[in-house]
């Protein structure tokens, strides 16, 4: 095809976004073309102003565009900090009512195989946030998966001589889910925590 | 959720690109909030060299960066234009070995619904191509759906009085295609534009 540089390099930076390929690249940079010139310069400017206003939150890391972030600005009544591995994770923790304690995101977990050791995620603040806030409990909220479970039991090891009860998100069948198509270990799980009706 | 301003304009900006959810723009932001600096004063420069360099070409109205696109300053053999609605139908076209004639993008189609007249889109042009590059024939390439046949008519109405030859893309299954999927229109237009083998 005709190159025309400039189109190929935009595109090329769509490919980064991630789950984005070469053809959904085009498709948005055709787009963007497409759109007026007032536009393209918001487009533009609130990518930049973003990166440029929004940073970690000095207390749990989460994205902030103050110095500390609106939930650890509020006073922490429960004693109870939720651990995440990533910022979007507390977006998904916030819509749940029955939780009103504060966050720590890791930015990451422990993955051998990526070369990710406890000195590679943000773990160390978490101590000194225990003893400090006088946290009562510590609810681990990794992923569900290989390294997010070896994550939560190297925390737990790392918090349990502090005095502090550290907890797992329960593991079971999820809402709407059907019986026949969930996975053998999932229904372990699920039927090792089942409880009393 | 706790509100960061620069964050969600960004996330709405993101939510203008075609086929992209409140989901998947916030996952796009929370990933460019997490490339460096460097990378992301690059996606924004990108997006606005792009907007700044890219314009339509003089003669056929796709994207270039230069004042005639290459497609249209390689001479045009066949004497052949073929008729697209938009700049990525001519990346589909362009892959197409049995094809080497020039395009013309009309940038939309008629389109009584959305009040697009004939004077909407880029046909005016067209016919001054047909003249003065004298051109034997016109392939209109505009999709098969209702919009994309009526405006196909109209070019053909417009064209014929000129004495060029004017055609449209064969219609009929598709490769790899079932036909035990394929739908009743056509099946029908696949009967007949039978061949003898």
């Amino acid at each position: 095809m005709n190159q025309i540089e400039a189109l190929e390099r935009l595109i090329n930076q769509f490919t980064k976004l991630p789950a984005v390929g070469k053809k959904t690249a085009q498709r948005y940079a055709y787009f963007l073309l497409t759109m007026n010139e007032a536009d393209v310069q918001e487009f533009a400017t609130s990518i930049l102003e973003a990166k440029q206003k929004v940073h970690y939150c000095k207390i749990c890391a989460n994205f902030t565009d103050k110095e500390i972030c609106d939930i650890c600005a509020k006073p922490n009544k429960d004693k109870i900090i939720c651990v995440v591995k990533e910022p979007k994770d507390v977006l998904a923790m916030e819509k749940v009512k029955d939780f009103s304690g504060s966050f720590h995101v890791l930015h990451g977990v422990i993955n051998p195989l990526e070369n990710k050791g406890p000195n590679d995620i943000n773990l160390r603040s978490l101590l000194s946030r225990v003893k400090d806030e006088q946290i009562a409990e510590v609810i681990v909220a990794t992923n569900p998966d290989v390294e997010g479970e070896a994550t939560a039991i190297y925390i737990a090891n790392l918090l349990k001589p502090l005095g502090v009860k550290v907890t797992r998100l329960a593991q079971g069948v999820s809402m709407g889910s059907e019986l026949e198509y969930t996975d053998a270990v999932t229904l372990s799980r699920a039927i090792n925590s089942r409880r009393e009706m």
